[in-house]
């Protein structure tokens, strides 16, 4: 299958233009917040309505793409054939909610199971990080160098609040052997964080849509992105993630305690 | 004695804009960076030279005050009696050093004793968050209301990393009852997110420097700033300090284990 790989980065980057103006121009008095699986995984009408309009605007540019999305407006995809779309209409639902920063909304496009672009919007900051292997990476319009492979100790790392704290996999290891730990609670703020070289690890549970744009980007400008004990990702479930520098993850896998 | 903490207030905004500029616009080139304490514990040439600027400008302004600082060129101060000025030239200095952004410089004015006026830069984002009890507090030019006094079941915390890490007092329990957990990293960019609602709490081990002017303006907008066990604070010396709404705090007291 023949994709125009530059022709999809454009319209990532209207389409997330567009969602940020909607999102910081949309009154948060209509807020209404609802909870999902438990009481701290939280979801808004600002959610649906956001991913309605995505998935719509992508269907009409590419109708023969699937769409593996958050809130439910997406198809049932049980392969990686094709084109296929990966939507998270807003990424950091907590800080939305209770902050009013570090959220994004976030695409990753893959082809026959290929990372082909990625595009990330820092909502409130304005910034839209996009691209791919075969055109480059950058922020709005300005052109990202590859961060420099920095080893563990010289860097930040980025671990989701649960596991840090439970210390899963003696993940506490890895986090001593860093220059020091953050918990920024967006995976999309985060993949920002990595391609511009203000933190050099992220571990985290992600689910596909988490996953996908950052997975894009990362791999773009050679940083690795594999799963717990080196697995490899399978794009269609849930799994354990580590992101970061060569270096770092190669460090991390070595630490890490996972039997 | 008789200040008038308005003009202080004014001066206050004045210095931290020029150190804000020259902090912009020094090149990350010219950075030299030693260790402190240990291997985390950062000091660069612009922690000193930023210091040196912020003491000199205010032994000018007012030679009758003493200055507590980070880096060396304040007073061996005894007492709170008098104007007591605390300064950190740069708050978060690992973030300063490895992100260039979420760092801070911060001023906090004591009157024999009594916080007076406190005023803090984010110096990436050009926003200074300053004032007190007597005039109220701004975000630049704009007055800030009094943040909600929320539960913690309702709020995000941050809480210094290794205090988190290693579950001291307990504090896991705390950050279980919350919205979530977050890690910053700087005491005054966090101090910034609670006085604007952004977070509900703040833990951590402090230095008068790092606690000083969040304290004045925390208290002027009728949030709880106690040590461990509601004890008083001493602001001549480090102490563990918990920083909240008046709810988050008693909760916190309440769940924490300190002996």
């Amino acid at each position: 299958m023949k994709v125009d790989s530059k022709k999809i980065d454009g319209f990532l980057v209207k389409l997330l233009t567009r969602v940020g103006e909607n999102l910081r121009s949309d009154s948060i008095q209509k807020m209404s917040v609802a909870t999902k699986k438990n009481r701290n995984d939280l979801v808004t009408n600002f959610d649906k309505k956001t991913e309605k309009f995505i998935n719509g605007e992508i269907k009409q540019a590419y109708p023969e793409a699937t769409i593996v999305s958050e809130e439910g407006y997406g198809d049932l995809v049980k392969d990686m054939s094709g084109l296929v779309f990966f939507v998270d209409p807003i990424d950091g639902t907590m800080n939305f909610v209770k902050r009013g920063d570090n959220f994004a909304s976030m695409i990753g496009v893959y082809i026959d199971g290929e990372p082909l672009i990625g595009a990330i919007i820092d909502v409130m900051d304005n910034e839209i990080y996009h691209g791919g292997k075969e055109i480059g990476l950058f922020v709005n319009d300005k052109k990202i160098d590859d961060p420099k492979n920095l080893p563990l100790v010289e860097g930040l790392v980025d671990v989701s609040a649960p596991m840090a704290l439970s210390n899963r996999f003696s993940v506490q290891d890895v986090i001593k052997k860093s220059s020091g730990f953050r918990v920024y609670g967006s995976a999309g703020i985060i993949f920002g964080h990595l391609l511009t070289g203000k933190e050099v690890m992220y571990m985290s549970y992600l689910a596909p849509w988490d996953l996908a744009a950052g997975r894009v980007m990362c791999e773009a400008v050679g940083m690795s992105v594999v799963g717990i004990d080196d697995a490899p990702l399978n794009m269609l479930k849930s799994q354990v993630v580590i992101v970061g520098t060569q270096k770092v993850v190669s460090e991390a896998l070595e630490t890490l305690k996972t039997r």
